[in-house]
């Protein structure tokens, strides 16, 4: 897989884009977010009522903002959402009053560790309102009147998501999920949403065995909303994908699926182990972001995620210094590439049943082999003498790409030939696997005992 | 848990009042021990008759000894069971007689290692007497007539062991052993005995969700009279710990049962590892106490074994120099503190099914989560996102405390409160509480389809 | 077991004898072979005709060799089959002409290493022909003309192995199995033929509680025509070993089955660490001699190989330098000694299940024990007590062995003891070993509520 040049200079760019909207988790800063991403996907929009309940939960109002403010005596903007979107706690209600400094305080937030950072701030589920700022600006404000406004709505209105869906052969699908409700936050998560959608539109290019649905949703509630209006499909999810933090200097990391063995968790870890040796995989933790609803007991999909710094794991999170210089074509780059890996792997990984298990088969006659026995049998006739031993069904070419440290495509490629040979059958999963091949090994048998009953009534 | 002041102190003058009594499998050293133990807590004395049949084997005549000695020709007393009770090999049968040095020196044992130890020898099933004496002693013996007089008596009688037994909310119990055949030694195992003693105690003060049953009984026979009055009872206990060798300075050790994997396994050696990072935790084998009964394999009971040094493991084992100076106030209470602790666990860990397992509940609108989001979630919150994420009825507190990496107190509490808030039920034990969780996962989908149909019916 | 002295130097003059003869897959070559081996042990000598279908593949004609060179102008022999059996492409068609060097240079083959050996190279299924000469030689090669001749023949024949049957009180085999097809290779594999040779007359000579069955064949359509001679028989092998490159200076090494864990495996690698730290195991891969076959997911049979080099693992591999200076007396015995050794934990490694299981039984009534208690039992005892704590029919006296670090022929002589004073019963295998043993635990109770009915009625 060649990536175009400047992809990274492509993801950065609509990353860019996306960087100065501003998003909640309902409405106009998503809308217009989904209305960029579908510029280059066709996105279905999806809109889920104000109160609509979602299992434990319920949308909350729709909440949009004009402008908001804090002006001194002197009529100065001390504080203005005009001047970055992370100065208002989002969805703070509308206040319009003139408070003395010391009434204001407990409305003002500054970053715990940095004076010159806008930490980000939310208050979605308790009716409140306040303003972020740099410390130092914060310490230099005086005693006296200051009039506060914030135009903002509380409405009921609805929940905003995209989904983008490729059909592929198969009804099976592959879930690739981002979260769009973060502001003027750049790596967390204009480069989740940039990479699934450039995913999105390099899918749609593709041949494609599984079907593809990428969803763009507000974090948590918009997972959830997902989740309920797709619950009688979940069993169609076969593999699936949290893409977040994907622009920072940290190595591509893998965070497990809550069962820790799916298919997903194989195959990324295989991909990004392959991709780059500082690669990290790290277990499951109900931290995150929508991996948490996803792995939820209750569902436990064979969900993981993509990512490069883990959530906390470096100190711009979750402040104005998270900007676009954080992100950088090249990790961009990278991350999108791994994702396309992962993807080849996923489309590329079947399971086989070896259709002439005794003994090996002749290669030779079937033009698959040297003819002449020499020193030692090329590598390509390895990959397939690898094939044929393990493919009882319970193995994946991926797993006899781990048990024999040769590379996927090859086995991959091998096994395709073995199948246009006759000597390979596709089978679903392991479990239908394991039995065919059992009925394959015992087939002769019958027949034979057959031929001796014949033989012995005559 | 705070641990009254002097503890230590009491534990080792107790250890004191107890080493002088020369205790065999049977007799009233072993009677006047318990009445000593039943003092402190109130103990039902069991009676097993000589002769009556347990498993493979009798219990034996009961021993008593009055006197026995050594005296030469000028009438001194060079060996005297009044000075040591190691002296005089245990069960010797009665003496008296004259005899050449030559004739006495098969019955007259020295220790294999040091000269100013005096060994501990016993000779249960085969009838046969002997004195053991301190290698300096008997090096200085000079050839001539002796005069040997062992007043000992073998009889019909009984075994004699004690129970100390505490009801808990459930019938299911919690067993703790510990050894009361040997005479003056310090170690092994005066401290096991003090300490189940002060356990008792504390226990007693204590609401139980278990039952605890601690038996003080002679080694071996003992706990094979124990096993045979309660061999239909043994599907009661839930968890075991045979308590020995618990003064001495090798750091604390966990013995693990014979199964390995028990629940008391995993517990104790969470509780050592947290109290202490030189505790050990060793595999089973089939020597040392009690466990060899509890655990072989007709019985296979969950029972690991709470040590410092392994049987064989210190120098002074099994001889006089298993004295009051080798046990130290510091230790007993260290050992007496892990015994609480695992206890404590014993009782606290508990394994729940979440009932809202569809993506993660909202904690805010139970006042169990922070209102306004921050940086990162509070260690709390955090604790319930592990519990919520992994309470599908497999796992306990204490698996999630491990996998989780976080203090079992903390999970454990907030457990609780997720209880109280509705969100948890308590389940008995992974197999069932794995058919609960699933009952719940189900149980949307049939209430939803009826309403189906109610609509399809109208 | 000792070997007797001089073992290695029979083992190497037996080589010496096998090495000269120009084996192949058929032909004359290969009965030689079976006589030679058939002067130390009797061999069933077993003809596939020429043409016979067996799995994917079919015998080839029979191959025999008169004489084959390539004679120059001056009538000078360049290359001479008579010099060195290599010289000459195995299943080189009959050829009589005379040719260019252009011409014949496709023809030739040399070492890709060394100039100095000459290659070894086959071409069974395509009918072609060809030389293998020194590099050296090669290139003194000069234009002109040259006669070439090969009077060999290639007609309807058969495919001839041998097998050596010994019976044992079972009818479960021991299937031991070496490739007899290499002309003039020394470690590959008149090493293998010795040594399985040997093995034959040594275990003719001990008492057998298995069958063995040694089979010497040519590889791959040697061991198919074996797999399918033996097709319905082949759950009688319960153990197998496949002999081969035995005589290098590479350590002992055992391949494991592709099972990985049968019993075989684990007795193989407890075998080979014991004997030597240098020992290694190494995983199955579909490569080497007829484990390939034997272990194809088919057939999937319990099998391993024991060798010192992997195949392409020595540089003389498959060339005139695999002469017999490359093997030594003292690797040949020692490789002897190794298959001595795993025959004997074969025979000796077995199941039992405790009879008296409730407690340790008295071993001292049963003249089993020591009757004075000492400081520390012996290692015989301790080895009693490990098996009697263990044996509760999933365990063998090798895994008690590996889980006790004790050695496995005290364990298994000890284990003897107790089945001679009844305490032990020898069980077939771990899955009916388990369901004895439960009967065993289970039995005392319904014995026991028949005794309480009988008191109740009365």
């Amino acid at each position: 897989m060649s990536i175009p040049a400047g992809t990274g200079a492509e993801l950065h760019a609509f990353a860019t884009r996306l960087y100065p909207i501003c998003r909640s988790i309902t409405g106009n800063g998503v809308r217009e977010t989904l209305r960029l991403i579908g510029e280059r996907i066709p996105l279905e929009m999806q809109e889920v009522r104000s109160g609509s309940k979602v299992f434990d939960w319920e949308v909350p109002l729709e909440w949009n903002i004009d402008e908001a403010y804090v002006r001194d005596g002197d009529g100065r903007k001390v504080v203005d959402f005009g001047a970055h979107n992370l100065h208002l706690v989002s969805y703070s209600e509308p206040v319009a009053q003139q408070m003395t400094l010391a009434d204001l305080r407990p409305n003002l937030h500054v970053h715990r560790h940095n004076p010159d950072w806008i930490p980000y701030r939310t208050s979605y589920y308790r009716r409140s309102w306040g303003f972020c700022l740099r410390g130092r600006d914060s310490d230099r404000l005086r005693e006296g009147k200051y009039d506060v406004r914030i135009a903002s709505s509380l409405q009921p209105g609805s929940l905003t998501y995209g989904e983008f869906v490729l059909p592929g052969r198969s009804r099976e699908e592959v879930l690739l999920f981002t979260h769009i409700c973060h502001p003027s936050l750049a790596n967390d998560n204009a480069s989740g949403m940039a990479i699934a959608t450039w995913l999105g539109a390099w899918l749609g290019s593709q041949p494609r065995r599984y079907s593809y649905r990428i969803v763009f949703a507000p974090g948590t509630i918009g997972s959830l909303c997902w989740l309920k209006r797709n619950e009688k499909r979940l069993s169609r999810v076969r593999h699936g994908l949290v893409l977040g933090l994907l622009g920072d200097s940290a190595p591509l990391t893998y965070k497990r699926s809550r069962r820790g063995d799916a298919e997903i968790d194989r195959i990324a870890q295989y991909a990004l182990a392959t991709l780059d040796p500082q690669a990290r995989s790290i277990p499951f933790e109900p931290y995150g972001y929508d991996e948490r609803q996803l792995c939820s007991p209750g569902f436990n999909l064979p969900v993981g995620r993509l990512t490069r710094s883990v959530n906390d794991g470096y100190a711009q999170y979750h402040s104005s210094a998270d900007d676009l210089a954080l992100i950088s074509h090249q990790q961009l780059e990278a991350s999108f590439h791994a994702c396309q890996r992962i993807c080849e792997i996923i489309e590329a990984d079947r399971r086989y049943i070896n259709l002439s298990p005794w003994g090996e088969p002749r290669l030779g006659k079937r033009g698959l082999y040297g003819a002449v026995g020499g020193n030692s049998p090329a590598m390509r006739e390895h990959a397939m003498l690898w094939l044929l031993n393990q493919s009882d069904g319970a193995s994946s070419v991926l797993d006899i790409a781990q048990r024999s440290d040769r590379p996927f495509d090859m086995l991959s490629q091998a096994a395709t030939e073995l199948e246009k040979a006759g000597l390979f059958r596709e089978v679903r999963n392991a479990a239908s696997g394991t039995t065919e091949f059992r009925k394959v090994v015992s087939r002769a048998k019958p027949r034979k005992s057959k031929a001796k009953q014949r033989r012995k009534r005559q």
